[in-house]
C-alpha cells in the first residue's frame, strides 16, 4: 500500500478484507441484517461522504470467514488525490465491525471488477476428526467424530478436477435456469497441526464457484473419508447433475474464503 | 490409552487435560469460582461417587489456556478394575465445561504426583505484530502493534537460559519468603502461519515456572523486540532479583501450557 494514490488516472478502489463470519449474516447487504457488505459500504459511506455501491470477489455465506476477500469500488476523478491512504484504511477499520479487517487498499483502472476480473478463488476448509472434538479451531473447523480415510478422500476428489457441470454440487434453488460448468484446478487434503491440534485442511482452487459448491464438495469427500460411500461414487455424484446425489452440505464456520488471483 | 486398568497395583490416575482459559477463574479451585479443578474434580466426584482431590503439573492463572496440563489423583483399590476407561473419559468430558477436555487416562504407581515428577514444562507464547491486529487469533494471540525485531529478542532470550534466581520475573507478592530458582533449558522464537495469520510464537521450557515467570518473560522481551531497551539490558533484570526490574506482564489470552515431560 502505498502513502498516497500515486496515478490520477486509476479509477477503482481495490481493499482486500479478512473478516470472522461468525457475526455477519453473509456477505450481501439484506435490509435489517448485519452484513459485511452493508457493514463496510456504511463506513465508506462515512469516509467518503458518499453512497459507495461495492462488488466482492466471491459472496460469502452467512457464518464464512474470509481472509482475503477483495472488494472493489469505483473511485470519482481526484476522490483520493489529497487522501494519504493509510489514514484512509485506519478510518475504516474504525468504523466498521471489530470481526471485519481491511487490510490493504490498491488502485486499478477504472472498470476493473473483483468479481469479473477474478481468474481464480482459493478457499480453505478445516476439518477436525477423532474422539475429541476440536477446543482452540472450534470456531473455525467441522468436528467430524470418527476416522477419516484422507486417501480415499484424495482419490475421490480427482473426480471433480477440471470443467464440469457442477449443479449437483450447488444449493438447489441457486441453479434454477443458470449455467452451472465451473472448472476447479485443483484440490488438495493435507493435514496440519494448528495450535497444536490436528486440522485437515481441504483446499480447493477454482475459477469460480457455485452457492454452497465448497462446502458440498467437502461434505461428499467426508461420506467417501468415513467409508459411507467409495471414492467412484463421486463421479456418479457429478453425471447426476441433481443437488440431491450428493452428501450433505458442511457447515459454514469451517470454511474460509482464502484468496483470490487477478 | 488402554480399554480397561491392566495393572491392579498401579494406584495413581493421570489425566491429560486441554482447556481454552477464557471462562476460568485459573486452575486453582476457588469458593464461588468457575476454574478448571473445580470443574474437574466436581465431574470427578459424580462420577467416581466420592471426593477427589487433584494435584496439576501447573497451576496457570486466570485466562492462561492449556494444550497439555497433566492432572493425577489417588485412586483406592480396585476403584477402576471394571471400568471402561474411554467410557470413564466419555463421562467426564460431557460432565464439565465445554471448554475442557479430558484428552486421555493413564496409570502410575502409588505416589505419583502430577506436580513433583514432572521434570519440563513447555509453554507457547502467541504474539501478532504489525499494523493489523489479529482477527482469528485474536482470543489465542497478544497483538503488540508496531514492528518486531525477533533477533535482537533471540540474543536477549539467551540471558535467561540456564539456572538463575528468577525472583525479577515473579509476580512480587508470590515471591516472599520463597526459593526463586529456576533452570530454564530453551526458549525459541519462530514465527509461523497459523490460519494465514502470522503469529510469532514465543517456546519456553524448563524444569518449573515461578508465578506469572513466562509472561513476564514474555513482555520483558517485547520491550526488546520493539527497541525500547537493548538485548544486555535482560542480564542487568535477572541480576536485580527486583520484579520492577522487568517489563510488563504479558496478557494470559496468549499463553498455552503446552505440555509435560516426567
Amino acid at each position: 500500500m502505498d502513502e498516497t494514490c500515486a496515478c490520477p488516472g486509476e479509477q477503482t478502489a481495490v481493499l482486500t478484507v479478512a473478516y470472522n463470519g461468525a457475526p455477519f449474516c453473509g456477505f450481501a447487504k439484506q435490509p435489517g441484517q448485519v452484513t459485511v457488505q452493508g457493514n463496510l459500504e456504511d463506513a465508506l459511506a462515512l469516509v467518503l461522504r458518499r453512497n459507495v455501491e461495492t462488488t466482492c470477489a466471491g459472496r460469502t455465506d452467512s457464518g464464512v470467514h474470509a481472509l482475503g476477500q477483495v472488494v472493489s469500488f469505483e473511485v470519482s476523478e481526484d476522490e483520493f488525490a489529497d487522501r494519504n491512504l493509510h489514514t484512509f484504511v485506519r478510518s475504516l477499520n474504525a468504523l466498521t465491525d471489530d470481526a471485519l479487517i481491511v487490510k490493504d487498499l490498491s488502485f486499478k483502472p477504472a472498470g476493473f471488477s473483483a468479481r469479473f476480473d477474478a481468474i481464480a478463488r482459493e478457499y480453505h476448509y478445516h476439518i477436525v476428526s477423532g474422539q475429541t472434538p476440536p477446543l482452540f479451531m472450534k470456531d473455525f473447523a467441522w468436528y467430524v467424530p470418527g476416522t477419516l480415510d484422507v486417501n480415499a478422500m484424495r482419490l475421490a476428489a480427482k473426480y471433480l478436477i477440471g470443467e464440469h457441470d457442477f449443479k449437483s454440487f450447488c444449493k438447489a434453488v441457486s441453479a434454477i435456469d443458470k449455467p452451472t460448468h465451473r472448472c476447479v484446478f485443483d484440490i488438495t487434503i493435507e493435514p496440519e497441526a494448528v495450535l497444536g491440534e490436528e486440522v485437515l485442511t481441504i483446499t480447493v482452487v477454482g475459477n469460480a464457484f457455485l452457492h454452497s459448491m465448497v462446502r458440498t464438495i467437502v461434505g461428499t469427500l467426508i461420506s467417501v473419508g468415513l467409508g459411507r460411500r467409495k471414492p467412484e461414487w463421486v463421479g456418479d455424484v457429478l453425471a447426476a447433475r441433481d443437488r440431491n446425489a450428493a452428501g450433505e452440505t458442511a457447515p459454514a464456520h469451517g470454511l474460509v474464503f482464502w484468496q483470490v488471483c487477478y
